[in-house]
């Protein structure tokens, strides 16, 4: 057992803190030229993907979407339109989030020959660090490079009496055993939408409380459109350009939320008008998915010079920029640049890589490569900025790569926009005749590859890892024009979306 | 309306016989520099595809697929399990079939601005045609070029007695109305294992027979297995090692097959040992689907020194090698390079492009294009030979493109080949507990490239692409590694796949 007691080894070449997907993959691939790694953990080992995101959240997503997808496929039996076993989706939930127990995950750490350290660990100064455990403190010192790997946390709004009702974050949502009869959703981006679609399923009548003016503000608009239909078909409110004002439970143990409702009001259900009396919204719990901010409060960041609550900015190599030395790495959300577990755990395998060829025993070949490594070598996360993915699981689905069309065009580039209903592909027509959807590509103009995609569908997600292919792949429209896509399936909508653009 | 009459219009710039999806693709391309083309059919505008292959048989195994998803769902209420409703799947069917009328695909010919002539071309001599036609025959003369699209029949094996059991083909099975009770399928191919899974799943008691060792011979082995297995477990009987030796229908309608079995026995139901003396396998219909051949049989071949019923053999322009003058043209099955709607429809978009260049009004640009293009142009069918896809939609799907791993062996190529198994990815986990696949990649190792991809599992028809791409893009794996996959979805196998060759 290489889960060591906290008063042994206090020198590690490396201190990867925090044992999410991402810092594990950092630590392992750290270790891979022998160097000696400790992963310190103050939670669960795994972290929030695996018990209170992606995991738990795609479990309680995933039926709805089966069975929709076979209630419109001709010929369905009727009971496929039956409601879905609340408990059998929640006990699976809790099997895909493991109980809860990190059991198996710190089995995997050290038989990857880590060494986990539970408690919190802080900055006492460069490469220094003190941990405190329930099993005694002690001061960490590492030889060559400390990792920052804490993730993020729910950002709270500053709505008086918020946090008096004790609001759900996504961590309530994901691993909930009770599903509310009301839910106030607080938030307009993929962690609402999602538990938006996943509570409706369940039986909660939703309201999603947006105060912009659209849905999903990173992608695509007619992406945010598809989805605010489809729940609001399904009978969710959505009421976009509302602000909750005040929050308060009543004896009755009901959450109040005053809602004022801006002129910016978009698609909504039941007939609300733009209002200007406040809302009185009574709901049995609500959920804040307001944003997410780097944890980073709690690091004694301030002994290193940098600022506690803000992200640790760093390069293409994973190392900070604010810090000198070059000892200072950190991956995923703590950084600011990637906020999905998949990205950042990208950003932890060339950090990993990096470290291990920076300052393992040096081979020579590592090292040399490291040092002279440009874009797209394994030692420089060149995706980052260009090609990040991202499925949200909603109904539809909504898949994106790269940049959008309002993105390209702010960065200067000359581009051009290809759009296809995918309704219209015979690869739909078999499907269903209820199937609807889009697809888009922004290509540049000038280099003739794509640079960015979105897909809308019922289930386009696993659709997307073309896209992320030909942009991270740079490989030419001219190109692409020989990759066939098979008949009769969506991704047909590619040989469309080319003869759009001349091909 | 320019569906003109049999009497006007005896010469064209271009003639394309057949107007499946293949030679409407061919036709539509070539009149894009303003030469005039004459699409010649004696059945359905439309063609096979559209009637009875690719899309009726698609739209009877959607219904069994989504359902199968869905009851795999935790959650899932018991109706999802319930039979089927054969006659709304057939109903669907039939609307996705247009019912079998191609006013629809006429008018989109017409739209093209093509002049579509109904009835049988045979050639006279180099570009000279007689047209047999219900209107009246008539002479045809191409100023420039013919393009043989006429696509592929059913082959009848030599089994005495089967011609007279009127057994289905593709034809019929795709098309029919009634689901036997008991339906024997001879043949292992595509249509032996999707018409198999679409009539079990309609409630068809069936049993197939191969004559070889296994299912799918261009596959992977292990995803014929998997195919295998799956239908034994849904109760269809394979029998591998079996030969029909003679057939008859009874008095009572019922067919008889005398079926021997070698010692080549591998999957198989029911207890059935290996067999010396011939069984006699009573069902209510047989469909044989033991392969198909090029239709040249009745064009008029012999005029221009090519044997009728011999494939079209052409280069990567679709030119014909064996007729001089380079004016005809051959897309789709009856060249014998591809076998799929999809990849005919590439050639016949490169061989429309070649003849709109070659032969369109010259303008400079395109004529030196074409005559100075290399592979990977548009004016070159290269991806026939090492990115050519395929989708099999029995369940769990199967799907593939470009070199089995055998085959990259046999072209002397040193491979590398990467497996996963689909179960152990988190993406898969949240879709099923039951989820069962497998994906593989070979690698050219000289190359550090995709060259083939197979994918076994239930829904992976639309992750092809990807690898598609991958293959056609020729992207290496050091640049596939900064395609992230996104998380949770069965795509991220890419990721995994990755790791084990060293990333």
């Amino acid at each position: 057992m290489r889960e060591e007691s906290a008063q042994a080894g206090s020198e590690y070449d490396v201190v990867v803190i925090g044992a999410g997907a991402v810092g594990e993959n950092a630590a392992d691939r750290a270790s891979r030229t022998g160097l000696r790694v400790a992963l310190v953990e103050e939670a669960l080992v795994g972290g929030e993907c695996s018990y209170w995101a992606c995991m738990p959240s795609k479990a309680l997503l995933h039926p709805g979407q089966a069975l929709a997808a076979a209630a419109a496929a001709p010929g369905a039996p009727p009971g496929v339109s039956d409601p879905v076993d609340v408990h059998a989706v929640l006990a699976r939930r809790d099997e895909v989030a493991h109980h809860w127990d990190d059991a198996d995950q710190a089995r995997w750490v050290e038989g990857a020959g880590l060494t986990l350290l539970r408690g919190h660990a802080r900055f006492t100064g460069p490469r220094a660090l003190h941990l405190e455990s329930a099993e005694g403190d002690i001061d960490l010192q590492a030889r060559h490079a400390v990792v920052i790997a804490t993730g993020s946390a729910p950002s709270m709004p500053a709505v008086p009496g918020l946090r008096g009702v004790r609001p759900w974050t996504s961590r309530e949502a994901t691993s909930a055993h009770i599903v509310p009869e009301r839910l106030a959703i607080v938030g307009g981006g993929v962690i609402a939408v999602e538990m938006a679609t996943a509570f409706a399923d369940l039986g909660s009548v939703v309201t999603v409380l947006v105060r912009g003016e659209r849905l999903l503000e990173r992608a695509e608009p007619f992406a945010a459109v598809a989805v605010a239909r489809a729940l609001v078909a399904r009978g969710v409110r959505v009421v976009l350009g509302a602000s909750a004002t005040q929050a308060w439970r009543d004896d009755a143990g009901d959450v109040h939320l005053l809602v004022v409702h801006s002129d910016l009001v978009g698609v909504r259900t039941r007939g609300t008008g733009p209002a200007t009396v406040p809302e009185d919204l009574v709901v049995d719990e609500v959920l804040v998915a307001t944003g997410r901010r780097p944890a980073t409060d709690d690091l004694g960041l301030e002994a290193l010079g940098l600022t506690p609550g803000d992200a640790v900015a760093v390069d293409d190599a994973m190392t900070a920029r604010d810090v000198d030395g070059g000892w200072l790495f950190a991956v995923g959300d703590v950084t600011g640049r990637t906020a999905t577990t998949h990205q950042g755990k990208y950003d932890a395998r060339v950090c990993g890589d990096v470290i291990a060829a920076r300052f393992g025993p040096d081979d020579g070949e590592g090292r040399a490569a490291e040092a002279g490594a440009g874009p797209w070598s394994r030692y420089r996360a060149s995706a980052d900025a260009v090609a990040s993915p991202q499925v949200v699981f909603t109904r539809p689905q909504v898949a994106w790569v790269g940049l959008t069309e309002a993105d390209a065009r702010h960065q200067g580039l000359e581009v051009t926009v290809l759009g296809y209903e995918l309704a219209d592909l015979a690869g739909a027509t078999v499907i269903s005749p209820e199937y609807a959807g889009r697809a888009q590509l922004v290509v540049d103009t000038a280099r003739d590859v794509v640079i960015g995609a979105t897909f809308v569908g019922p289930d386009v997600g696993e659709m997307l890892h073309a896209a992320t292919v030909a942009v991270a792949g740079e490989v030419t429209l001219d190109r692409l024009w020989h990759a066939v896509p098979a008949y009769p399936t969506v991704s047909e909508v590619w040989l469309r979306l080319l003869e759009q653009a001349g091909r």
